[in-house]
């Protein structure tokens, strides 16, 4: 038997023992090492996706881990290799994968929301979604390489360029690597974030953070762009003053990314978007390319990932973690270590 | 004297004579022909942009006419020469100017809004603004270049590809300029539009008509396109509902072009942006280029100006000529014939 941590109902964890079952044809059983919690993670927690996940959900898709078996029919993977899972899975046939863009399928399953996830101690999935890790890069650290490749899908998205001045809108995880991945992209970069243990983590990581609280940001970005705006914000925030922020932010032709996830429509000053001629780019999750690429910005060290990571607690206090996180604050990324023998050697 | 319509204060139009100026330095003196009346002019009818203009402001900036006069050091241009304008003069020092957008500068004076329109028997502009117009091109047809250069920006913002398929929501002069732009640039074109008399039109130049209040507009776009939705969507109607029916018409990547002026925040369904990575793009005015696109494309009868056009009035009904528009509905383009003589001769 394995343990595994279980979503409920709305504000309940449990762990549990589990059956693990044998790969079958095209899958592959990992032995997860490290498990991030994500703010989506949180929202299942909060209840607020009841109508999509099938409860008990074991959640978790931020990950790091080993290969322990395959199942029949899978080549190039053998037990003990480092991997991270690239948590989707489209039909290939609706439009938008006939479009060629697959990671936002019509009917994508995402592994870790819509099937089970990895905060477990063997967690099965197809081969086709495995990452392979370098051996010198820690597990710990490549815990990070999913919310990384977000940034990555972002920042591409936003089409950061070198010398582009870039507001981030929220300082949180996502926000942070979005701004480290700007940042190496050449760009300038400003982050607004009302929390002062995140302004501080970011300053340290040399990046420039701004109080929306205590000071008057749009002023800010005028004296900084020398009246012209920037090129680029990010909304990270999933505020409606974050949206305004952004939006404010821009200068003539500047594009906002919408990162952030907001369940209601929210009022945007559509004429600014005339006026200025601005453009607003939504980007959702990453496709391999984005992988790949956070792999090596991880393994560089470019993302500083134990720079990020708060704390490690083990898969028994994983629900208790997440109650923590729920104050919010004075947390970046908070790890699961899933308790298997992080050099590889299986139980 | 000539004479001129000019605005004097909310739902006040008069006409009055005034006296020509001669060209300055870089200066044209123009004998309009002809000058549309577009939704700019009747939101300043109004009173909704007493902030921006200056009383008595003479209205218009979509016409045709010829050169009477050419101040000193003009050269390229002699009396006679058929004409439209484009009426823009940008400051070329602001951060707009200098990264290459000089049409929306941010201190752009807009001719016509914010300086002296066309509305008048002598309008004197600079000689940068002049648009040569073919000989063979009527000078009322010729009255609707400048919206088609909207047209032709908008189409252009938005990247209308060969075999897309483009919904218009807003089936006014400015949206079936645009529906024909994004047919002949090889797209298959629905028109949203709640006016029976606007959608017969439409459906007269051949564009497939659907009425709003009558049909689900969104299952008629998922049956149109195999449930993949739309590839572009322009929101040419200002109303909430508008934004709301165009971004529920894209399918996944889709672009939706942001052409009408809300003066208002709207409520916008952002969480549709994120999950299928939509896109939205400002458009506003047009640059040389498109203009001179617009010119090519009335002069060889892709525009079908002359159904656009509903009626020509003299100069001294163009006051109410303002007032019948304000009804809407059952109008398209009303031209003001500014009593010069079309051949050229001049008084």
């Amino acid at each position: 038997m394995t343990l595994a941590v279980r979503y409920t109902s709305a504000r309940t964890l449990d762990t549990a023992d589990t059956a693990p079952a044998s790969p079958g044809p095209g899958e592959v059983e990992l032995a997860p090492a490290y498990v991030g919690i994500c703010g989506t993670d949180l929202h299942i927690f909060h209840g607020d996706m009841d109508s999509r996940v099938t409860t008990p959900a074991v959640l978790g898709h931020e990950m790091s881990g080993r290969v322990v078996r395959v199942g029949p029919g899978v080549e190039g993977w053998r037990p003990g290799d480092a991997v991270t899972v690239m948590p989707l899975r489209w039909d290939d046939t609706c439009p938008a994968c006939r479009a060629g863009h697959r990671h936002i399928c019509q009917h994508l399953d995402f592994i870790g929301i819509d099937s089970p996830g990895a905060m477990q101690q063997r967690w099965t999935v197809p081969a086709s979604t495995l990452v392979r890790l370098p051996d010198s890069l820690p597990l710990d650290r490549a815990a990070l390489v999913e919310p990384t490749a977000v940034a990555v899908h972002d920042v591409g998205r936003a089409g950061v360029r070198d010398g582009e001045r870039v507001v981030v809108v929220g300082g949180g995880p996502v926000g942070v690597l979005i701004a480290l991945v700007a940042r190496a992209a050449g760009a300038e970069v400003r982050v607004v974030e009302p929390s002062v243990h995140r302004r501080t983590l970011a300053e340290e990581l040399g990046l420039t953070a701004w109080d929306p609280a205590a000071t008057d940001v749009a002023g800010l970005v005028r004296e900084w762009t020398g009246d012209a705006g920037a090129d680029v914000a990010f909304e990270v925030s999933g505020a409606a003053a974050g949206v305004d922020s952004a939006v404010e932010a821009l200068g003539v032709r500047g594009r906002l990314c919408l990162v952030a996830i907001h369940p209601r429509p929210r009022e945007v000053n559509l004429h600014r978007f005339f006026w200025r001629e601005l453009t607003l780019v939504g980007a959702r999750l990453y496709d391999r390319t984005d992988f790949e690429r956070a792999v090596g910005l991880v393994a560089a060290g470019t993302i500083p990932a134990d720079r990020l990571i708060s704390k490690v607690v083990p898969l028994t206090e994983a629900p208790s973690a997440f109650e923590a996180l729920e104050g919010g604050g004075d947390v970046m990324k908070i790890l699961v270590d899933c308790g298997n023998d992080p050099t590889g050697a299986l139980a």
